[in-house]
């Protein structure tokens, strides 16, 4: 059973949608033990205490500065004993420290095909406002393990989302979110927890299914970056 | 009727399938009337010759600089009232002036999802050691206008292709070719003949079927770039 923390901002939908697959048995025997939200009193808290999920606020203005925030964070995650961190709408920037203690074993959605329309300033409806503005016509999600560059860790999954004529950034946002980022999220968390995944020289391969039997397995052991 | 020019350097590949799609309807009333390739003896003009079509080779080498060299190309395309050139694997650089005699009148396909691993050095091969390289998990094909920006024009269509635990860049060469170019190329030359195309701030728009009458209306009519 791999312990799962989750670190939102927000409203919590793709918190949700791990929620669900855990409730289902989609999670790959993970189990979300908290969820920490970086503003107290949103909406992503009350989804995890409807679900009987630990809900805590690490508020980041309590904190002087980015890099003691940062370790408030290893700390609670750690004392949980936390193996797999997911940021799931988690807007609030962290430090190098943040990632080091976690290697490979933080994961992020992005809603693009990376390192299309990746890195700073590429969050949110930036996004999908880049992704109209270039005219394209395929957008998608990424869910990518984190590391000290921005949206340039590890891949571990991606899907195509259309871009229909007459979007906004917003109807895009949506669909994308839908048709992407809800199922991927789950899919690369219970294929985390499963131990099919191994990350080698920045890419990841994903094992067969049934040929990963230590369920939780360290994803990083013996990683070469 | 479309009148068509296709340049090409190599095999043909992606020219067969604007052959074989014209042979069965499905170019949208487009004809193509002339295969021009910057080498002689390739076997994309023996292609053409066999499908009836006037092959003809101006060698690059024959000319003494790429201006020169872009001038024969938009002479000889010009006096056969070419109205759409397709680029179909041809390898050899033209200057600006030739995508300015064609504006939103040349097609390219570019074998990845632009924005991603286009632009200067990424043709061939070396774009599917990029995207191998990065670990990506989804690449594709996308046709797209030329203008001067290397593989920054007008995108018209893209098709995602899965990446494959194991693939090389030969691999992934022939799939990308086989599942996304061979169908999208043509797609985007019958919506072209069929007058659906319509360009303006650097963007396309499909119009529905049936609703562009006029077929072979110039999609650059009105363009603002």
């Amino acid at each position: 059973m791999v312990r799962i923390g989750v670190l939102v901002s927000g409203g919590g939908t793709n918190l949700q949608q791990l929620i669900d697959a855990q409730a289902t048995g989609r999670l790959g025997g993970g189990e979300i033990v908290t969820v920490i939200s970086s503003k107290p009193g949103v909406y992503a808290l009350e989804r995890a205490q409807k679900a009987g999920i630990e809900a805590i606020a690490l508020s980041r203005k309590d904190y002087p500065d980015v890099e003691v925030y940062s370790q408030a964070l290893i700390d609670a995650l750690k004392a949980r004993n936390v193996e797999l961190v997911v940021l799931s709408g988690f807007l609030t920037i962290t430090s190098d420290s943040f990632v080091q203690a976690f290697p490979n074993r933080i994961m992020n959605v992005h809603p693009a095909l990376l390192p299309a329309f990746g890195g700073k300033g590429y969050y949110g409806l930036h996004v999908h406002e880049a992704v109209l503005s270039r005219g394209c016509k395929l957008t998608g999600a990424t869910v990518h393990f984190a590391n000290e560059v921005c949206d340039g860790g590890p891949i571990i999954l991606q899907k195509a989302v259309a871009v229909q004529e007459g979007d906004t950034p917003e109807s895009l946002q949506k669909r994308v979110m839908e048709q992407a980022e809800w199922t991927l999220l789950p899919e690369a968390v219970s294929l985390f927890c499963q131990g099919r995944l191994r990350v080698e020289d920045g890419k990841v391969s994903i094992a067969p299914a049934h040929a990963g039997e230590n369920a939780g397995a360290a994803p990083s052991e013996g990683v070469k970056q």
